[in-house]
């Protein structure tokens, strides 16, 4: 049983963790809090957590979090993040951050993205990008999580396979990500209003967008070196899901050899995996059927000349807050799809 | 030909309003304007109608309008377009007001539902309620029209034959009426998020919504005596539309007599109306039957002790901008349905 | 540890229970079966369950479902499960019915509103109507469990203890209904296209539903004495979740005291009921706050002469499968709440 | 004055296509028809037009539909159209068909993806596709159009002057594609159910639907070479609207020139089209810019070696029937934009 705390439980993605949380047996939740003007229930924010729990939201008080809990959500604004977590490691609590102040390890490439100077250069570089399909051993020890964007989650685990094995020619690499508005978070703005959302569809930030280079750099390592992917994200009249479209040409010596199906690769690839499944041939998973779980989908479409991958996942679960509770259960021994199934 | 103005055109009455009075033959569209920095291209604020208007946007100048314009539409918040139709008056301009700032004679009821001073107390002796179906022969001469607000255009024009003919028990008045989200406006506000709204249903304002005393008022008058419905307005998730469901208890007269079918009633109250469609029996509007067109549909469902009413209309169009242009169509003697069929 | 089958697992239903059962500590999901032309894996059905369950799907067996299972729940059609439940009554097992079969104890009013004759008398008198709330003792000891309709699950616990009481006139009861999709299963019909009832809003079966009986029966029984209320339903545009703006008048006797505030009464009323949630005063739910939860939301709004209640649920859950768990756990002892919170 | 006749009303494509025939004052239309027990007016069908029109639709008859119509308007689903065709081009009748049957020259393509025998050879030859921006001059005297597919029509003008100019890698043009659902007709199937389609996306008929070969045949002539484009559609949650994200490499004479920007090619290109505008540097078109218009918005960005292109359109109007009627007045020497704007 550990103590957990989450900063930042107003948010969709704190809403979400706390209701995860609340089902895992083994967390107590000590504390939670947000900017509020003063303590105030949970069920006043949140009137479903009614009769679920009696937690009060309060402004986050780092003294009193650091002595009640092992364990810290971090699911602020991008550039907030920065701000807490040192204090909160040297204190010697275990941190995971759901925002993307950690992700980066270049930091020039950090500042120019979310334009702001960074501020904890050290923790950067312990830190660990918390996808545990990639780097399930570094997580179960790490102090500091930087949990992945969820466009990245789908991307990077949709062509892991291809890239780690050289298999295409990573410089045709194109991403064409469709998100759920709640990708954005609980930002109040013309843009995310219902009558201009329903009922329409817009791709933004064509080939511009802040997490590109968090693809990029987890892609780079995998093949071994520097690529860039064309990533155009698009906003879908809906809440929750990601679905990515992703296309690829084949490597010359690929095309010609008779090598093994991809899909088989695929399987073998992510066998051990609790939260990914490969689909069979011919059967594209849509979004229904990874909404409300922590499983991220990939079906494989396997041409002569190129690939064509179609990958999902549930922005909020496994591209976000799903992928934080699983790094907790990895770091601590639990089950890892304890609360998540 | 006139030359007409819209003041407010970058809320959705407004955009609506032009999209109108584009298609209207006998009008020339000399001034649209709202809250900008500097003039800006109509097509940059709304790119959909590129290629149908060079128009410019400007900060309304009331001086140039004046001098430009015969008609001038408002498309503005509450409280602001009392301050300026004075003087639009006094310069021999007509005035469609969409605002609710001229509906309620009694200025003491305004002043509790809107919390804030009058400051035009005169012209709302004379501004005229700009339903055609009750008032027809005053807005062919009216200098200023306060048009209608989306629930009482529906509300009234369902129940004005039973009350004017004093079937139904007033008091058992119930509307239930659920509303489109671009009833509120571009208003940009938590509540209306996406995330939000998508995917729920609420009813707000329960009983206290200040659409409520503009129903009494008009009903009032057709009954010849104060009455007060019990009002209660839910909001849907899609773009336009507002559904009322009505319940009413008839006078014990009528349910003793062997009278006329009430659908009867209501096809010779509105056989001459160009917008209003009493629907046959057991055949109920929904919203599709009227979005993106001026119709108000009726349907009445005679019980023994009671009656049920349904109606429905686009709350931009019949609700508000349609309303608007067809009671400029009646003040200047232009088919009454040019540019809204 | 109980062996449970589910005879319709592809309605929604159907599906709903197979994933409240998946986490249910005390079950083992010993049969799942539907109409299939051959027994296929529940993944290929549903891809959502991969890596949950390696159930198939099969045609019902009845001699195999009687040797495998304690407990049946049947998610069928109305007027398929009167021809089954005899057989598994005979057979000794417990039985969860969540169709219209059982719940109505008039079999008149059953033939008249289902349009068939009922083949199986004998069970109805001794099927318990499976609200908790009202007939938890009974359903302790039931071998045959009518599970309670959708609409009818947030009318009764809306009105129940303002019926009870005798503090409303109960024939002004009017019950302005809105649910979402699923509330009509997985029907394949032009009404129910996306293009249909995206963007659209609609009452249908205007105060003639199937559903009135079985709210009229069971306030009746509340009451004492035979009522009928005015039910008038609509098709909202989201997936699931039904909302109910209830309309009263109050009886003169109330009115007049200065009694208890009706608040008051309905918490008292449901004081120690895990799945009833009084909301406090001018605290309305929206359908957001209960989908996805077992819980039934209500808000009381008194006024003078007249009441106003808004309760909502989620129509698969407290509305059907989440209550046919709750009933299976009354029915063995186990937590009420067990994998419903 | 004509005198217009359409087969196949009942469907969404006749639908709007009564909606616009009916705004036009060149037009009177004769007859609408579709598969019907007996003739019923047509605002029992579409309550919305009822106000608007006193037709009746029938079951078509050829014979009283020839000697009635100067233009026959057929809606039908795929393959049925070919079976009427040649008896109204017999009759002198000029015919646009809005299905596929005429719109592939290649008669082994048509007969592969449509899974059925052409029955109709002759009058594919002399079939124009029914493109304006590319074939206006042969419309003008055409007998027959093949209206093009609503994919087809925005991606062959998203491509057009890229193609045309040999500005690409033919062979890397990906094209994305996202649909709302009217684009699959009104088809009663469980896939287009409101609870299957609400909140989900998918990709479908991956890199195998039958308007990729159209697609290609347009795309091969403008290039003078045979090409084969990479195309996945996709179902977006909503009514109307296709928005397309295209990919492609430059050719890398292209690359190494320093020609003009390609926004203006686009520009020059499309100069005199009433109905492309071709929007600014990073301004992107979004569904709402397009529905309920006629119009095709294009946006280009460029980058050092590859072109993204996002283009979008109303499927039910340039996508289908504003098209067919934007062909029908260049056929009779209309104002092309009539009735369209």
């Amino acid at each position: 049983m550990i103590n957990v705390g989450i900063i930042g439980v107003t948010g969709y993605a704190g809403e979400e963790l706390l209701d995860i949380l609340l089902r895992h047996p083994q967390v107590r939740i000590r504390s939670v809090s947000a900017k509020v003007d003063k303590p105030v229930k949970i069920q006043e924010i949140f009137p479903k957590f009614t009769g679920r729990t009696d937690l009060f939201c309060n402004t986050p008080d780092l003294k009193e979090i650091i002595s009640l809990c092992d364990v810290v959500f971090l699911a602020l604004p991008h550039t907030v993040s920065m701000g807490i977590v040192p204090r909160l490691l040297q204190a010697g609590k275990r941190v995971i951050d759901l925002s993307a102040d950690f992700r980066l390890k270049d930091l020039k490439v950090y500042e120019k993205f979310y334009q702001v100077k960074h501020t904890d250069k050290d923790d950067v570089k312990d830190a660990v990008y918390g996808l545990p399909e990639l780097y399930r051993q570094d997580i179960k020890t790490a102090k500091l999580i930087a949990n992945p964007g969820c466009y990245p989650t789908v991307s990077i685990l949709a062509l892991a396979p291809l890239v780690a094995l050289g298999f295409i020619q990573t410089e045709t690499i194109v991403i064409d990500a469709k998100s759920g508005v709640t990708g954005a978070g609980r930002k109040i703005a013309e843009g995310f209003l219902f009558s201009e959302v329903n009922e329409d569809f817009k791709a933004y930030k064509v080939n511009v967008h802040q997490h590109a280079p968090e693809i990029n750099q987890e892609l780079s390592k995998l093949a071994g070196k520097k690529l860039k992917v064309t990533f155009v994200p698009h906003l879908l009249p809906l809440n929750r899901g990601i679905l990515a479209t992703i296309y690829a040409q084949k490597n010359q010596k690929v095309v010609n050899s008779q090598g093994q199906k991809l899909i088989n690769l695929y399987k073998k690839f992510y066998k051990k995996e609790p939260f990914v499944r490969v689909r069979e041939e011919r059967d594209y998973p849509r979004l229904k059927d990874v909404i409300h779980t922590n499983f991220c989908d990939i079906a494989i479409k396997e041409e002569k000349e190129r690939v064509i991958i179609v990958a999902a996942i549930d922005n909020l679960l496994k591209g976000a807050s799903g992928q934080a509770v699983q790094n907790m259960n990895i770091m601590h021994g639990f089950g890892e799809q304890t609360a998540l199934v």
